[in-house]
């Protein structure tokens, strides 16, 4: 009886490789970890379901580390440093062995590249489609988390990166939108998390955007009970998102997958955030600004006409 | 543009109040919190997926309160304080509102019995079956965390409760197993945690046994690099374990969701277990011993014969 049960077996094959020392080589019931002292910790967790968040025949080596990427994300929105993450994999019959090492890799080459390890989880199978669900932990100073209620009437609305190309990409994927470079089609399954700016101090809130700009700043703005505009045309569009044309203006501000962020900052932190994102080698363009006079969130066109927009974001229920 | 999403309308109506103040009202992108000062953190993630670790027609707030408990067997196998929780929620169409109300009045009443409160988490959608996955927080004195890899020859090998219930409470509601007073259909949808045993320096080692006595034994010898014994007659059955007669006793020693201890304590510790377990009104036997004379386990029947088992436990792949 000293054999491995084939759930055992499958964890020790591809996955024991990538636990730290706090994921006790992932024999235990639990990892146990001592925190950084005098850190607080950040905790967050996002699931994935094949069909839903990615597509069924994207490379299971982009799966894992898109399924890393959009919890590092949400440590990045609250201004945190990558610690841990454990993954519950709920499983259907048939995906090869073949496609659990890829999907390893994925994890491995970013486990690496953001400096995280493996803490733990669980397996087990299900009948329906693919469900990947992972926590991720990270600390940051106390009191320096960034939120999403901080927003003021006054400080400008920023974001990271291009907005947008997430879900063009799954437009080029599943609608046939030109990609001739595949740049699209790499945003949608890779996203960048953009850990590593300094922003305490310098943002008041902050918003990963997941789900759609508009949404997302929707969120902000409920939160912190204000309002916000947007001029359209200062939103940052990569140069195949610009090639794409205007006619996808809507669904570039609407759709999800972006994993930029959001991020609110007055006038006299503005040149704290440019130097940070330069250090950090990360854009970020000013496309608005706050205004605790409304609530809610305008978005301008060049013309001076406010887009009307039918839903502003993605919802996953 | 500031209604909610459907997404958010569902966090907000069922969960929101279950939110304690680390987890910012599940408004933000991730909970912070700070962790008590000198203790370790002990973290673990279970799945459960309908038809596999529920059936479709169980009770919902018995569904939530498993979710919980199920993990929170993990803690108590690491001798861990519970702190809090995350919970992924991969739903599929149809599920009523009730349903979900429910499902979320179990998860509040063992938050207030179990002392820990909702963390964050994720919602989305499935085609697939019902996939509820968690990830549960506790605190532990540093260096106390109990482990898998300490049992040593001449340990008894110990176990709490009663053990076969939760198994033969699933062939009660599949199989037509007879269960006149509903106890052991409510040992499978309803795990009772060993939480509360002080069991730092008394037992060397423990594992929560989900997945079969003999195969979560199995995981202690090996990890320990020693054998074990049990005798099948000193295995503690419930009286309707008991009723249910002698063949159904491999069954109780290989199914799974028992979610007692299974414990690792030297001779000298005999006292100590049996004073912490009177005060936290915990039943606990000894049913063998390690022997690192060995490899894996035996289970002796009362006629000297060793029992040989199809298979330990369950696997969930």
């Amino acid at each position: 009886m000293t054999s491995l049960a084939p759930e055992f077996a499958f964890i020790a094959r591809h996955f024991r490789d990538l636990a730290g020392p706090a994921g006790l080589g992932l024999s235990d019931d639990a990892a146990v970890f001592l925190p950084p002292p005098g850190r607080e910790l950040v905790i967050a967790a996002d699931a994935m379901v094949a069909g839903v968040h990615f597509l069924e025949d994207d490379p299971p080596r982009t799966i894992g580390s898109k399924l890393l990427r959009v919890n590092l994300s949400d440590l990045a929105a609250m201004g945190a440093v990558p610690l841990g993450y454990l993954t519950t994999l709920s499983i259907p019959p048939g995906l090869p062995p073949d496609w659990f090492a890829a999907f390893a890799d994925g994890l491995r080459d970013d486990q690496a590249r953001y400096g995280l390890s493996l803490l733990g989880g669980d397996t087990t199978s299900t009948t329906g489609p693919l469900v990947l669900s992972l926590t991720i932990l990270g600390h940051v100073a106390a009191g320096a988390a960034l939120r999403r209620n901080g927003a003021r009437g006054g400080d400008g609305v920023w974001v990271t990166g291009t907005i947008g190309d997430g879900t063009l990409g799954l437009a080029a994927l599943r609608e046939g939108l030109a990609d001739p470079d595949g740049s699209l089609a790499d945003r949608y399954r890779l996203p960048r998390p953009r850990l590593g700016l300094a922003l305490a101090g310098v943002a008041h809130a902050a918003i990963d955007v997941s789900d759609g700009l508009l949404q997302d700043l929707g969120h902000l703005c409920r939160e912190s009970d204000t309002g916000a505009w947007i001029e359209t045309a200062l939103v940052p569009a990569s140069a195949a998102a610009a090639a794409a044309g205007p006619h996808w203006l809507e669904r570039r501000l609407t759709g999800g997958d972006d994993y930029e962020l959001l991020l609110a900052v007055p006038p006299d932190s503005e040149q704290a955030l440019l130097r940070t994102a330069a250090e950090a080698g990360i854009a970020v363009t000013r496309i608005g600004a706050f205004d605790d006079r409304t609530q809610g969130v305008r978005a301008m066109t060049p013309g001076g006409m406010e887009l009307v927009v039918a839903r502003p974001g993605w919802s996953h229920l």
